[in-house]
């Protein structure tokens, strides 16, 4: 069910607004909106570290190194319950990028994300929280 | 001059919403909707690097290193046309919090930050990046 | 080529240095410090907008929306040339993943994420910022 | 005590690294690492929400906004035990920035300054962790 209601704001900070609607490409205002605050409940969530939430592990790494594939994917068994599915894409003749997608509670998806960076010839990592959206309609 | 316009959200999305509204004390939904639309514009400003702003630079530093002081006064001084007042407090014995307030390109003040920041005996600073409000209704 | 360069710290910080690398699974103390290296070097990168980088965008998206798909698709087919590849996942009965690998200019990846994560129905997104990995020994 | 070891990079990332510490201004790339260790530090403090450290909010706001300042104040007042100083600087004729350092346990720290952010009439504010620089030689 959709509910409507009224927000006050200032004709100036309206119209600021109304530009990075525009330039961010929303079809509206509402839009906008709603994705400020479920980006804003999404941060809430992973700060608790207990909500159960989705999230992605990226590495750039050169498949080249000695077993690092494997060690990766080794990894990435232990906690094969919080694994969803996994890419991975060719940038160039030795780099390769990998997206891990994980679901589990916030802080056990920041573990496995930071054992997979550190793993010893990952060249950089980052691990993006998001959600399962059940819980943001 | 303040305008008012309609927002349709899921009732679900409201919900939460409002929770997040009365958990950090927010008056109202107008005053939460503004906030995030403020942080967004600030945001992006921040990013293009050249729109004037204003922001703080924190330090934690070990007051009893040697000239460490001289030199952050020094620095500043040296960046004086930036720089609005310096606040400094005691956490302990040995250690003092400084707060230095500046305004200018987004990129001069985080030029200056991390040239303060990176002084020897520096224990630990970070940039903040803010508004000088004016074109913040 | 390995280079080999002296490091001095205060026993106390390496203490606790030591812990962190012990705790997200480092092998070595070298090990975390490229990694601390490497991340700020790919910060600089990603704030000058013009370098060449990889990137990801992920979505949780109700694969139900009507049309959304479609839409997100020929989103990603107007950038073809910055996009590497897809991958999707299901969350539950109504809610998806999505992961979109590309490289470009580092504002340019961002621009695209923009849009697909401004689109009507996506529930949240995130650009993440990597690195091509060629500039990264 | 100060303790010495050595660290292994790659020439290229060595290079590069040389020019960040250049171009921040540090003094040496013993000095850029310690830095980069530290940050590392209390960003997992900070995650932990319990440890005791510092923090500062900064908040920028029209001075003629009826009552803020009295609202600001007595908000202050009611954490009076984590608020070692507050420092004010006029932007312009309206708009104020003002900081408010604090200590105490990390989401303490972040609560109060939400609230604060969170009163009608501040138009942009941020909430800072750093450390009571204690545990940080």
């Amino acid at each position: 069910m959709i509910r409507r209601f009224g927000v006050s704001l200032e004709t100036e900070l309206l119209d600021d607004f109304d530009a990075l609607v525009e330039s961010r490409g929303y079809g509206n205002r509402s839009e906008a909106i709603r994705d400020l605050i479920r980006a804003a409940l999404v941060e809430r969530d992973w700060e608790s570290g207990t909500v159960e939430a989705a999230g992605a592990v990226v590495l750039v790494y050169d498949h080249r190194r000695r077993d690092l594939q494997a060690r990766l994917t080794e990894l990435q068994h232990s906690s094969h319950e919080h694994i969803l599915a996994t890419m991975h894409a060719h940038l160039d003749h030795d780099n390769c990028i990998e997206v891990v997608l994980l679901r589990g509670a916030a802080a056990e998806i920041k573990a496995i994300g930071e054992r997979l960076i550190a793993t010893r010839g990952v060249k950089h990592g980052r691990v993006v929280s998001t959600t399962l959206g059940d819980r943001l309609a």
